[in-house]
């Protein structure tokens, strides 16, 4: 096998999700069917990692010290929403609901996975907590490791003087009792609210 | 969202098997766990583009104008087995039972996906066959595609004068009648063979 390719190969398993299997037909397609697309995105990996970096604000991937969202004005700098991922961003910004700011853990506590409080960076969202918003909302995931994390950061928070609460678990919008998962109604249940008249 | 963060996850989808969301996953892991795997990968990629090629006499991908394996003097140039695929001429080769040459097709018949015989580049395989071996292997895969793509081979060449074969289709050593499906086990019957006393 030519060593360029076998390098290709190797390099492309670096993706996550991707075996040796699965990088041989990446690299056969690349190579055969789609030249300029391999080009395209070895340029944009090059660009992506040379340009972008983390907000100082939020810790979002951002291409300007501070990204637009945390530079807007027309933001309620009252309220810091915590969550695990970009992408978690991206879905609470689709609810037009929330006009808050927001801080990216870029990950969730995972021991076994090695990503402990230290690398998480929590230091760096306390530092931020310390300007002083009124409430910190723990948007985390629901998972195992989405609720550890809320749950430490909740007791780091406690402490400080501000409010912490966690985004409310419950039926889906359209859920029918008979689809959803027992665990899922339990939390309903317990977590009920009072029907005002 | 950053604009080299945007033109990333496009870039990536030239992948196959890669769609919106496994894009952004892979993105988002690149820039927070492996810049320097993203970095490698895109030097891999140019270096593949730029230097790998197709050998003139197999067709296999090759750094050189002519492949290590059609340049060996070990190799029986009586025979040539057209294979689909480089990693189907890999398999072959780990046999170590197959001494002769290749011609690898980079593909198939398959009309719904856009390749006909134009695309597959037949006549350098026939171009391939005026070299005179005294006999064409098809080694193309058993599936549906795969049998179509021998079956127009084998027209094409059965007015040159040269021998053209299918290898056996069969139960896989080891295999029993009882768990083999009836498709196979049809063809072990239709296909069998003289036992020599």
């Amino acid at each position: 096998m030519p060593s360029h390719l076998e390098e290709l190969i190797a390099a492309l398993r670096c993706l996550p999700g991707v075996g040796p299997k699965s990088a041989q037909r990446m690299a056969y397609h690349l190579l055969q069917r789609d030249r300029s697309g391999a080009l395209r995105l070895a340029q944009a990996l090059e660009q992506a990692t040379s340009n972008i970096r983390h907000c100082s604000k939020c810790n979002n991937f951002s291409e300007l010290e501070v990204c637009a969202l945390c530079a807007s004005e027309k933001r309620d700098a009252g309220l810091l929403c915590v969550v695990e991922m970009p992408a978690d961003l991206l879905v609470m910004e689709q609810t037009q609901c929330y006009r808050g700011m927001y801080y990216v853990l870029m990950g969730r506590l995972s021991p076994l996975d090695g990503i402990g409080a230290k690398e998480l960076h929590v230091e760096r969202l306390l530092k931020r907590v310390q300007e002083r918003p009124c409430e910190v909302i723990l948007a985390t995931n629901f998972t195992v490791e989405g609720d550890a994390t809320a749950h430490y950061l909740a007791t780091l928070l406690q402490s400080r003087d501000v409010r912490v609460s966690r985004i409310a678990r419950g039926l889906p919008v359209g859920g029918e009792l008979e689809q959803v998962d027992s665990g899922t109604l339990a939390q309903a249940v317990l977590e009920r609210r009072e029907v005002m008249a």
